[in-house]
């Protein structure tokens, strides 16, 4: 779990079967003060047990800073935030290890680790590993926004429903970090309640939804990241695919590039007080792996939530025969919204470490 | 432009400006026999010059191992492969650091590294850059075969003309590697005229188009890759975004799982002559970050060439003023058929390397 | 504190001031089995509050293994070790921030952090970080043994004390292990009374002493390093020089080949039933960075504890003036007893580490 | 051979048997100026052929910056520097794969690499893999020396003539880099006729002779480093032992701590100036593994040179029998006096890298 930027190193620790879930990370900047109730009211739009597109498991998600920060400041050290396991109830996942779930990590995790590994609750796969992420990059976002980067995310597909994309050339602060501010993270009010009406809809079929979600940062200088290996998508791929339930990023046009002619997907160089910009911004502020100064974009697809309600098809592991599998409790019937936050942090993180090393 | 996997590391070096390029590797396994002549054909399908859709300009690209590789075996020690630059031609780029071709590095880079940079032929951001990088996977292809590893890569995409994907279920090698064998990498001949067919069309206009890419990948034994950062998405999308023009990557259903149910995402686990496996394949043979045992697909999306012959619009940096740009000299119309082996050497460099750390 | 290794990372983390210490560590062997009371024997090697030389702080060391060992085996996933701290007492130190104890990294510690470190205890610089070391470090030699590779050290110097060095060239698992099993670990009856003489004469002062203590490799295979930054004297050094109080490092002949001539120290090849070996072993069993084959053997210095009893010069930080500084409280007298399972446990880390890559 | 620092990595490459070695750097500040025949007077320091004590085989070193060096200033792109072996006589060295020299590498290589390493003239052992590393500290000498941060070395023994030690504690700029500008690099005129006397008398036996070299560090601030292995110590000592022929490094009062009080080996804290220092200096400028503010200072304990004109007993790889060896040619009787520049490039890698860290 461990990723090795340029300047910052995290791990992210323990699983949902143990006491305790964190984060270590190194290379912070000594001195930054970050605002703990900031953080909190951040960890907040990924806690779950909130509403009814999300798991009614409370968990408080409250990180205890055992190094690295205190009273609100980065001291330099390693830093250390744990947050504790309230709720371990092993029991509830009891028969998963014979019949793995559809669309989890039982199945490889088993063939991975064997008998010996302990996936109640999803083990080191859990989704709330995402929470120690969060606890990082809520921090890295406080950085960066003191140095005039500002990140924010939003939903713009939840299975049928489209919603609107940022404008990737004109795109305020405002804009940016509207979606975050609603309990349901997309801006528009219209698209925000078709959106719910469909995770709705398969929330009362017992089933799951997939959807898409936009992340813009502006305020990030231009002449960050590197060629090949060093560019910058590489650097936020390689955060954003370990989040659980990714399948696919894109920036920029993305996908859409494929159907598109140079003469379109170039974005023309112009001057604006004296500035240089591009007109359009097909190439999501990035070019040759490094920033050009216009908002950075990308895109990424989560799958639905595989613990659905209804019945599936398994196998059992030890009787090598198959097995219908009925996975009880309540579950999320959609993780975009939840997501939204991690892929704030996820860019937070990469986006600090590559700033640092210049 | 390093790599630091968890068995091997890499470096490509050099640029179209200097002298040569090339790339030193660690990690690759000791005494393993090397056929140079598969490698050569391999390295000739990236190579440029031989047809109507790729750039004239006639580059050799023979490797010269200067250590690591002696009488077609691996020594164990840190290879090092050398292809010089036999048509280094700074001239033919003379404005350009003044003017910046839109969609490439030139801007960035300037703003990056300023003044000193040398940006003949594409410096560091060339694309010929990604002739090491093939040298290098094209070694750990014929590493992988041996252990009955089969990594084959094809169009699914140029411009408006979308080809057949490959059946991620059940995938041949001969299926995989089909693509490969043709001049154009497509394996449908009817395909394979439309999509010819479709970029000539952009080449006559002095335009260019961009496309898809399919990669699968067949053998690859079940459980390796591991959870958030370790996972195999991460791994592979690290290195596949360092090839320059790669705008996005999805892996399985990829972006489609955004608008489908749990209930049909989620691959059924069944059991065929008692090995366990899925009946569909959306999670593109990953799970959790760990490899299922069912054939690993991932796509990725291939901007269009940005070098195009029509007057684009750009800026004169020293004079600050609007400036029209026009690119002289002959450039693939689409990058997308040279692509291919590439796109098999990044996944076949990812693999080796998480498959040797088990 | 992170060790960046071919094959294993770890990382040291919490303090003396922290609710609890530990390690993170990757890349062990999965499915190996440990010996728990065999581990639990090995760390009380290195406990305290035991015997007269040693602190009377009484410490249970007993680590928690929250993922990566399971019912006395090793996982494959994430090995994560807790060790709590029982006794945490911040008014001990409470004086200490304002007058640094010389010899300590209080300063050092003040001047890079600032205000804001915690150093009860000693915080991150406490020699209690090495129980963690020693968790690890303790499975490795398990590891080790059981590929017929045994590790073991003894003390070869207190204060004006010398005591007899390894033979290098014939040394026995038996020979090696000796030391160990003794309280006091030397294994000659004689040395062993004069040391702890020694040590009691400046324990009675109110003062400390220093030592060298000497580590011993018998069944490492030949072949296993490499040139360069890929040797293993720099593997070995690196996490030697991370034990608190080590100030220098020798492997085989060491700072005594600066008066040695090539025909004595140059170690002439034998045959011996079949077998190449070396006459003699000034080379300490590496060559070029490589394993000879022969027992690979060096030697750490251990500075005398810094914190003693007697009246010594300070400074006040806050006044800028003179101090003089009483420590209370008792502690070690002479450190390298308690010294030597944790050399056996780096060399063990170090040694496994690159074994693996190869 | 790769190095991976905290903010530099570094790749050493190529060997005396390929057609350039060299080495590729990263992590460099961009834009500063490089004095390009300070450089090359600081590589003349190590390269051989100059008088009675190094081998008369004469080699230009002159580095061909590929990229990342423009014009005297460091551009920011990679840096890669090249020197062409002019000199490739392999069959001086034909038969020595067969018969192992004592005390090289020889043996070694070919258990780890097989019949197919070429060793000619060492291969990736050679000494002469020391210049590119020479190359790079050359460059990170002159950035540390703008910030006011001077690093000079020089020899304080060969044989049994031990030479004067640098004063820890009260070190200027000069007296640190006198050695430097001699040719035989020690300060004091009569111990320099005593230790080129001591050479000139193993060079006439057709014997060689150790030594040990002293390296001192000035301006450096304090609070660099870490605790553990983050200290200063272990990532000095990882490029030291780098070095061909380093078989012992230590930091301070190093080895001699073993028979220290500690009450002698603490060093007071005093005020002078308003500045914290230390009356003495036997933590060798480092507490914690973090810098104090006073001199570094280490020395490295380097082997004689193994390649002596004496018959020496060896055996026959190929026939497992005896073989008496006579290596022909001259060598260098004693490595300490071209090791001194090599020992100063080595410093200012490790320091120029946690300096950056900061």
């Amino acid at each position: 779990m461990k990723y090795f930027g340029n300047t910052i190193e995290y791990e992210i620790f323990g699983g949902s079967h143990e006491s305790e879930i964190g984060v270590i990370a190194k290379g912070l900047p000594a001195g930054e003060k970050i605002d703990p109730e900031k953080l909190q009211s951040f960890l907040k739009r990924r806690a779950p047990g909130q509403n009814s597109w999300s798991t009614p498991r409370k968990e408080a998600d409250i990180p205890i800073f055992e190094s690295g920060l205190k009273d609100g400041v980065l001291t330099g050290e390693t830093l250390r935030a744990v947050i504790k396991n309230t709720n371990i109830k092993s029991s509830d996942y009891k028969n998963i290890l014979d019949v793995p779930r559809p669309g989890h990590a039982d199945f490889t995790a088993y063939v991975k680790y064997g008998d010996s590994v302990n996936m109640a609750g999803g083990g080191p796969f859990s989704g709330r590993m995402t929470a120690p992420l969060c606890v990082l990059g809520g921090i890295c976002l406080q950085i960066l926004e003191k140095r005039g980067i500002y990140i924010g995310a939003h939903i713009t597909r939840i299975g049928s429903v489209e919603g609107e994309r940022f404008d990737p050339v004109n795109l305020s602060a405002e804009k940016l970090l509207a979606a975050g501010k609603e309990e349901f993270p997309a801006e528009n009010p219209a698209a925000r309640e078709k959106m719910q009406t469909e995770i709705e809809k398969y929330r009362q079929m017992s089933d799951s939804i997939g959807g898409i979600a936009e992340c813009g940062i502006i305020g990030f200088p231009a002449g960050i990241g590197g060629p090949m290996n060093e560019g910058l998508e590489s650097a936020i791929s390689q955060i954003v695919f370990a989040i659980p339930a990714v399948k696919g990023i894109e920036f920029g046009a993305g996908f859409d590039v494929s159907c598109m002619a140079g003469s379109v997907n170039n974005d023309p160089f112009i001057i604006e007080n004296g500035v240089i910009k591009t007109e359009t911004n097909n190439h999501g502020g990035i070019l040759g792996g490094i920033s050009s100064g216009m908002p950075i974009i990308f895109r990424a697809a989560f799958k639905p939530t595989p613990s659905i309600g209804l019945p599936q098809k398994s196998v059992s592991l030890s009787r090598k025969e198959p097995e219908t599998l009925v996975i009880k409790g309540r579950h999320d019937p959609c993780i975009v919204p939840r997501a939204i936050p991690i892929l704030e942090a996820a860019a937070a993180i990469a986006l600090l470490d590559v700033l640092q090393a210049q």
